[in-house]
């Protein structure tokens, strides 16, 4: 943070009051210096940690005053409680991606709008997912695993069926904005990509990479997770379509982890028959003793898919560009309904 | 093998002799049943494991009618003494890239045209690159090693500095074929390229990216080694060299490990100032016990970055390709020459 009490006045009279309520630990890729002068530019803000907003009499010291709330993981949830206690709240810019811990049912009532920036993570996501599909198909975890494991270098050669993107089948399971990304990244590379996604249109120009869930699996090198959280997706890849896939079969999962039964896929991939690159389980935090941890097949990353210090700073960004939609009158961007949030996951 | 006492006769009355000398543990790799077949009707073919072939009575045995040697690692060197056992041959079409172990003085004064399959691993060679490329800018390996190990949740996303591949600035040190593949793919993805070559003509399309080595390793997030092995690359990357690259910087080297001074290398990795992956050591096979494979931020892979499914395939196409062009009298599309082989490496 480069601010020293935490409070910038801006040169208006009256100026517009910001909470801004991000982790002290990545404030500085959210907000580097150059978008934090441009959102001291539009009000006057007020920089608490989302954690300590928690105590309702922090949360009320910090908020009483602030008309727009700028969030993240870790803020308190806006039900009505919270919200009697910023009474002046008109808008929600958060800037990270999912806002079912934040929003509640009092929240939508009070007809508050709130954007988020699920946009500054895609690339990031989708870049995860390219490269979870990459080492999987070169089979590089299983390669290095051994040689740190004491084996010996034909061991470690000897892993079979490495394969390279030109021309390798990839499935994947949603049309979402990660998924497209990660679309787009797999052609640029040149793989044979088939897409499941009921909401595709015939006028989508994925159209004509769409088929069932069913032949998909059945037909793909790597299945990839690219489907939002919604009771819809829900235990969606069940043991029935894990044992749809080709032995040799690679599955990555950046999106999460209720889509997939993780027990049936944890029997599939300890026996080897298929490989793994996961960021999302179903146990977050991962427990030191997980038995994910013990698979040589299975590349595992803490579920940091939209954290990059490119993500952050284009998120800080959405979400100044958001504000001043907001100050000119103009529908924010990246806005959310409640029924867009029903289906987004 | 498909083939029952590894012969194929050919309906031709006098055929072409021709020794296939790949190593069997990859042979239906390179030499899958339509390869196979195809090259069948090009001549007679004798199969034999090339270790086997180290034996002067085998060699004898094998080569005395030969007037093809298609060849892999493992195969006895080309000199006087093997030569005057082979006195039929006219050409030798390696399935592999580097004939440095098997060719002599005594081969290239003998006029025998030799050609080698090295185009068909270029793109398995770069893309291990890119992949791991994409891997360190994530620090994939890191986050791996720590929950592999049972550190926590939280201490294996404290990693800092992940990084996506679009907007970065990657460094090519040679612009060899499977350095020009590289690039390709870290364009399509967005990257900041920038190349060291000092045989890049202005005329080249990668001219405009090219720079000096000193101001390429002190300006890339990535360096990535696409040089051949040649006393002119040399320890062209010693501590000085490897002192330039940033903090946080990448290392990635896919090539040959001469070119880099690898206790530099080990010291700056070691002590966590910069990442590497490796897919090539000064000792090959890797004692079980290198310290190499205990550090957290090197990925590593027992030297198999052309050797994937795709190039076996492609390699066996070429060659079969190559002895088409030398029956009907067309010069070979991948021929070496001595001089050649003193800049390729």
């Amino acid at each position: 943070m480069n601010l020293n009490d935490g409070v910038v006045r801006s040169p208006n009279a009256s100026p517009l009051r910001i909470l801004l309520g991000i982790p002290e630990a990545e404030f500085d890729a959210f907000f580097p210096a150059d978008t934090l002068g441009a959102l001291s530019g539009l009000g006057q803000i007020t920089i608490a940690e989302p954690a300590a907003l928690q105590s309702p009499g922090a949360f009320e010291a910090a908020a009483g005053e602030a008309e727009v709330a700028i969030t993240a993981w870790g803020f308190p949830r806006l039900d009505a409680e919270r919200l009697a206690m910023a009474p002046k709240l008109r808008c929600v810019l958060h800037a990270a991606s999912s806002v079912h811990f934040l929003v509640s049912d009092d929240f939508w009532d009070a007809g508050i709008p709130i954007s988020q920036s699920g946009a500054a993570m895609a690339p990031a996501v989708a870049e995860l997912s390219l490269v979870f599909t990459l080492a999987l198909l070169r089979r590089l975890e299983l390669m290095d695993v051994r040689l740190r494991s004491g084996a010996t270098w034909d061991e470690a050669r000897n892993v079979r069926r490495a394969r390279e993107i030109s021309g390798a089948r990839i499935g994947v399971v949603g049309a979402s904005r990660t998924g497209r990304r990660y679309v787009e990244a797999c052609l640029a590379l040149g793989a044979d990509v088939s897409i499941y996604d009921p909401y595709l249109t015939a006028d989508d120009v994925l159209a004509a990479r769409s088929t069932t869930l069913d032949s998909l699996l059945a037909g793909s090198d790597v299945v990839a997770i690219h489907a939002p959280d919604t009771p819809e997706t829900r235990g969606l890849i069940g043991k029935q379509q894990l044992a749809l896939l080709k032995d040799g079969a690679a599955f990555v999962n950046t999106a999460r982890s209720t889509i997939v039964d993780m027990a049936a896929l944890f029997a599939e991939v300890s026996s080897g028959r298929i490989d793994a690159a996961l960021d999302v389980f179903d146990d977050e935090p991962l427990p030191a003793d997980d038995p994910w941890r013990g698979l040589p097949n299975a590349l595992l990353t803490p579920h940091i898919a939209g954290a990059t210090e490119d993500s952050r700073r284009r998120a800080g960004l959405i979400v100044v560009d958001e504000l001043r939609r907001f100050l000119a009158g103009q529908p924010l961007e990246h806005a959310l309904t409640r029924t867009d949030l029903e289906r987004m996951g």
